[in-house]
């Protein structure tokens, strides 16, 4: 049994219907660190009740006076434009995904999970240094050995492209309208940030309709 | 540059010492994670304060609902004895290195230091997973990979036994008295719990007068 870090990202809500499809979420887990788009965790709420998934969400607010200035959880703007530009490092949150793990992992002990899901795939970016691949398998080698039986780190889309997760969520019947991507968190939509972007091409690319409400 | 995970516990505090008289001391981050033995963290203030180290408190009191029936996050008993009674297993709060070691890194990684130093020892006990050598040691290779330059993490006392850090303390000008191991945080030290027991034969062994006092 997984229990799943689910943000309520498009990425996520496919892992999540994935894993309920297979009868192995033990519960999903989301993580407010201070981040701009905390929208995102409402329709984390929405899609695990639908699908009758154990739903907690932990307010890690308090972290963000710790983590310097960058964009997602400090008074810095969300640059507009690609993940390749050399800008958008400021969306760097400094060792997110470990920090975001870890928790998941002791919550994954104390409900008697034997593993840890994330929704990590194939087109996250090198901008992001704990979105490497060296750094996740490292990642499950500690996992594996932080508790008296081992935990395993489970990344079923990490050869995915974000197109490849967009034809499998439409396979498993995922409602896209009720997931969120953008980075600005406003009411719908900008369509103009770096996850808009990406989120577009997704679609477009899977050739599935993006029911999508973009503001540009 | 180390940012310190300070806890005000006697080890650590010797090790707060030890970073600042080389000069390597960037930082010293307390955290409190819903345990009772928060006292500690009066005597981490005073510690770092008095040798000048800027000092920082997070509260991740918001942690303790997601980790579990351990009785130092909630309402289970501290178990009074030894460590290697099998009742102590309820002292182990899931995947506590873990977590303050992530967040510690994210720290770091935000005030520019190159690493993270905590006082991990010869004495700690097999019954907290995240004790282990083979664990720290793939901490240590994840942390490695956590962002664009290597975040090393620093175990100084690994090899030392208790009595060898109340020794270097000694030398080093600690007052013992300023430091606080009882994990049942009442106005004085238990003297009886399992870390209270511990710290009594370290001193004896280290043959250096203990300041503490013990109510039992």
């Amino acid at each position: 049994m997984a229990l799943i870090i689910y943000s309520g990202g498009l990425d996520s809500t496919v892992l999540l219907y994935k894993l309920a499809s297979e009868g192995r979420a033990a519960g999903a887990l989301s993580i407010n660190y201070g981040q701009k788009h905390v929208k995102e965790l409402e329709f984390a709420r929405f899609n695990a009740e639908k699908l009758g998934v154990p739903f907690q969400t932990l307010d890690l607010g308090c972290l963000a006076p710790l983590l310097g200035d960058n964009s997602l959880t400090s008074s810095t703007a969300v640059p507009d434009g690609d993940y390749d530009d050399e800008n958008m490092k400021s969306t760097v949150v400094p060792n997110r995904n470990m920090i975001m793990l870890s928790i998941a992992a002791a919550r994954a002990i104390a409900i008697g999970a034997d593993s840890v899901a994330y929704a990590a795939h194939g087109g996250d970016h090198a901008i992001y240094p704990d979105c490497r691949n060296e750094f996740a398998d490292a990642l499950a080698a500690t996992l594996a050995l932080c508790h008296y039986e081992p935990i395993k780190l489970e990344r079923p889309f990490v050869n995915f492209t974000k197109a490849d997760i967009v034809k499998l969520g439409a396979e498993l019947g995922v409602d896209f309208s009720k997931t969120w991507s953008c980075y600005k968190g406003g009411e719908a939509h900008c369509g103009t940030c770096g996850t808009c972007t990406e989120r577009k091409m997704a679609f477009r690319d899977a050739g599935v309709e993006d029911p999508t409400e973009y503001m540009g």
